[in-house]
């Protein structure tokens, strides 16, 4: 079944949780994922991050959704890579 | 017989599907096909992506029509790979 | 016997065939020859690409022809790659 | 179990412990961990360095606690990679 | 017995022959020499290359002879890779 | 036991004793040690130098010992990479 | 036996004996030295050579005492590499 086996994100989080805590809770998602967080730039309220999630099956949604759930936001998908069906 | 291993494309596509969706449906083309796809640039309402397909016999005809299908289009071919005859 | 395994050309070619279909008609010539093609720039009736021909026995002339048969024109040739007598 | 396999901090720390004893007590934390340590600038009291942990299960608390004890701090963390659940 | 395994020469050659022939002409000096040639500047009557010649016992003065045969001149000798004695 | 693995130092040295020599008597120290040293900077009386110590149990303060008895002095420390405990 | 490994020099010669002789007679010194020369600058009477010298004990005073044999001179030790005691 064709499907995504990177995903490269633009997200802006606060600084709480702080990158260590961020990454830890996203590969909890799935025990295939690699989670690999770059902070770009940190601002006075808030941290810009780059995140590639790295695997199988990855699940842009599940992603986003926890993502929100620790108060950040997805700035925009700026990478993704597949495999065939 | 011929045939391309490797096509690059620059493509212009709306924000909807996302690129994460528009990835994943052209990689259900073909079994054998892997698509990278990279965001360049996003302004108000398009994306300019540049997309990678490679596996064996990349057919640009059906690539185009899926494309054109998502209510995006191909701006230009970039790069082509061939495997002999 | 000597012969050439790597040739480069820098070749100008009309919009139409496009590339995807310029790079599989060269590919045709000999089955152990791979075609890279990259488009450098696109004008309003031309466009200027790098042809990197790769194999066994690389026959410029009988490339030549068929880049002419494409209605197409070798510009320069770039870069030669032989192998011993 | 999710884990931290790479972390990456920027760190703040005066000249003594200079950075051989400084990365070698950070090391003794844990068997599995690779420190290393690069300096990027002195200043008349201070040393900024980046200190890159690789390991299985990397602590960043334990990592800070260490960091802080020595009479340095975390500045920011900079990168995150972590292994699936 | 010392030899040299890379010689590199910066060479002015005519447009006749071209590229092709006249990496063609210099490969077959020796089974074991690899040319590697790559064409840096295109003047009116003149091209500038930069010819590598990688194998065994590399023969200065036999390149430098087929190379005045064939009309064109060695600008310098850029670099020399030799095997010991 | 933790171990520094890596050692990378800026060291200002005098012309004597030279280059080869200083390299030589340092990796003398340990049968370990590999030792990469690069020559930064000659002024009219002295030489900078960066200076690489590569492979187990790297000793910062032999090394600095032997620096100091070559007539040369440890400028800083720019890096430093263990092995867990 | 500790022992140098590898030894780049920067080194000024005149135009006789040419790059290709030079090199060779510096390899014909050791049968397990490989010399890699590269020809920086090239003025009116004198060349300015990067010269590598990699192998077992490489021997900086015999490298010297050819280099000055053969007319030219070495003008700086750019860098050392040893193998431990």
């Amino acid at each position: 079944m064709a499907n995504v086996c990177r995903l490269r994100l633009d997200v802006l989080k606060p600084h709480k949780p702080n990158a260590y805590d961020f990454a830890l809770a996203l590969s909890q998602l799935d025990a295939t994922w690699k989670v690999v967080l770059e902070v770009l730039e940190i601002d006075q309220s808030t941290e810009s991050i780059c995140l590639d999630v790295v695997g199988k099956h990855i699940d842009f949604e599940k992603i986003q959704a926890k993502i929100n759930e620790l108060g950040a936001s997805v700035h925009s998908i700026d990478a993704v890579e597949t495999n065939g069906g």
